[in-house]
């Protein structure tokens, strides 16, 4: 086997490599078509990328006159990918194929407020419990949170609901532990980016994802790739100010947020003192002491007097805002996520209903509005995508096959070996 | 000199010639390194730029260890683009280098409501008398309007300020005129182009512009390329819905838009019925009959009892929509423009202090929030170089150099000829 030895070898490999994992090219006379590279040096390359295991060749494709040639196949089984998402209340693991093809998965509730270490180390943990129950290790990990991250360093930012946490690199933790690279986002970004690669078809148009759940969110799929914006802060919708009711103060310590309106958390503040209006919350409140957005969203689609209207107002409030954001980002496919899809359908039909009324003609001319597909898994199978889109820039991807082998998990395997 | 003949071969070329356009590689070791390319393919490709008038060979660079090479110089004197800005009243032509940099312009009050044909001829006219001034024809022509445009097709779509362009092909009317290719955009959009690449220093980063003038709009620069949305409709911020007071019926019909409130017809219609309570405004009232969002502006300016309050309230709701827009979007530059700017500093002051005020932490710690810089012309400037950004892409740069010379304007060399 030949080993590249410069850069701009290593970036040509890689080039190849994902024309053929994105199905752009893959016969070695579409690569050399689509690269103007000799047909010398585009068998040598795709022949390397088979011996590492990632390429295969696949069936004879169909002749344009010349002599037929082999389909080059993607491996996706070649590799896996380890991804998280750390929410305030709950942790999701997961193990994908290289297309993000989610295999395993596990789910647990954990307060972040805890902090980052004790967090993390619970995370690893589920991450231990998939690796020995697939007998995977991973090529890189992904990890979502629920905060603005500074994507260049993989540190969160001033994150509200997760405190103790402003500054911490959730990167360096997983470094320290793993032999794998390890990118970091914020939980609807990653959110956005499953439902845009995996969730339900979209023909490739941007998708802009709205979390409604205890906080309020959007991410946005552009051009097929998250926009992050100048400081990784874009999507956060839910301190838009809707309203200058002087009972609106937020956790922010602004007046008039829309979270502290139409948000999970919101709805509890405002629904508590009132509880006895419903036999439902009266009685979840007497249980336990406190209720939570699920207990209303439960509520809400069970008919009740006075979650329903008030889950139904969130949806509108919500959905007023969003048809801004579409009047202003025009995307092609809104989709409604998060915890408030448990709320019946009154609350999708609302935020629908709301978002057309509002939109300009041509913004909502071609609009498709839908709820999230993927069964609150988009969010662990976006930060798998995440890992995977960067694990495969041709700048990177180059560099593993230098190393002869993709990169393992030392740490991992150690303690397998031991235990 | 030898001809490219497969597409891949003009790519590699319309690449190379880029990479010097754009100051990422500018010695022929650095193009070798940064396409992986060999030493006598990049010579070959240089040679023909350098033959065609393209790039032209500068003073050597400091040496690296090796030998000292010339640095490439592109030639941005080589050829001419014809750029014009089609406003509700008012039309902009303008000729660039292929830089972008404005060598002449003009300037004619025109009602674009009088329809596509007339209004188009009279653009025609300014662009020959302006080929005559500069002896120059074009390569490429960038076209911006005051509407939504479906940027595949080149057409407007529903534009409510244009009346009688709805589905017109500017595009095509100035490919029956001119042998070169026609690019047509929104005009905000081009404006924000402009200030990004020419105007005041902004490091690169995002940049929202907001046109605050008879309507309102926004164009957002994000990665160095004008975000577009699905429909091409990204930006169209004049119809968001910021109250819902009786009075604010829109002109697109629906309640409550910012324009009806904010821009400067809705300015008009406040305060006409009240010019009695400004010496200024009811003096221009009696003169012509009619205000103007310029008189209002002006008025504003000299502290106009009236006049000034408006435009303060107006600077500021459309800030506050503005500071909902930066939370989503997440920009690093926010530009002001438009004839707002003739309003005075107390208006872009109103405008920047409710931005600062609504934004979250993260969103706002990097945020620079400025005036529009280009003097008016951003949006001719941005119309340019749309021309130029996608005359140069390296798939349809490579196609010219196949022709043997630029792209010319058949019609034009005739007419000069003729008169």
């Amino acid at each position: 086997m030949s080993t590249p030895t410069s850069p701009q070898d290593t970036f040509v490999h890689g080039r190849l490599i994902n024309l053929v994992r994105t199905g752009q090219a893959v016969t070695r006379p579409l690569l050399e078509q689509e690269t103007g590279l000799g047909r010398k040096l585009v068998a040598q390359r795709v022949q390397q990328s088979i011996d590492v295991g990632l390429l295969e060749d696949g069936d004879l494709a169909p002749s344009e006159g010349g002599r037929p040639s082999r389909r080059l196949r993607f491996r996706s089984e070649a590799g896996h990918i380890f991804a998280g998402l750390i929410g305030a209340a709950e942790i999701t693991a997961a193990v994908l194929l290289l297309d993000g093809t989610l295999i395993a998965s596990s789910h647990e509730e954990w307060a972040a407020a805890d902090g980052p270490e004790p967090t993390l180390a619970v995370l690893d943990g589920m991450f231990d419990k998939l690796a020995r129950k697939t007998r995977t290790e991973p090529w890189a990990i992904g990890i979502g949170v629920a905060g603005p991250v500074d994507f260049t360093t993989g540190r969160l930012v001033d994150p509200p609901i997760m405190p103790g946490w402003d500054g911490y690199s959730v990167r360096s933790w997983f470094r320290d532990r793993y032999d794998a690279p390890v990118w970091v986002d914020n939980d609807v970004n990653l959110m956005a980016l499953g439902e845009w690669h995996r969730g339900s078809p979209n023909d490739g148009r941007d998708l802009l994802y709205i979390l409604l759940d205890t906080g309020i969110g959007a991410g946005l799929v552009a051009g097929g790739r998250v926009f992050r914006g100048d400081t990784g802060a874009a999507g956060d919708i839910g301190h838009v100010h809707v309203t200058d009711d002087p009972a609106s103060v937020c956790r922010c310590g602004q007046l008039g947020c829309l979270e502290a309106v139409a948000g999970g958390w919101g709805l509890v503040r405002e629904l508590t003192p009132r509880a006895s209006e419903s036999p439902l919350l009266s009685a979840r409140l007497a249980a336990r002491g406190t209720l939570t957005p699920e207990d209303i969203g439960r509520a809400a689609a069970a008919g009740d007097p006075l979650a329903g209207p008030a889950v139904l107002r969130s949806s509108r409030v919500v959905g007023e805002t969003v048809a801004n954001l579409v009047n202003f980002a025009n995307p092609g496919v809104v989709v409604f996520g998060g915890g408030a899809l448990r709320a019946g359908d009154a609350a999708f039909e609302m935020f629908e209903a709301t978002i057309r009324r509002r939109v300009t003609r041509l913004a909502g001319r071609q609009l498709s509005v839908r709820r999230a597909s993927l069964d609150f898994r988009e969010g662990v199978v976006g930060a798998g995508l995440l890992a995977i889109e960067n694990l495969f820039r041709p700048d990177s991807i180059g560099l593993w096959i230098e190393h002869g082998t993709p990169i393992g998990r030392a740490s991992y395997l150690q303690r397998a070996a031991a235990g």
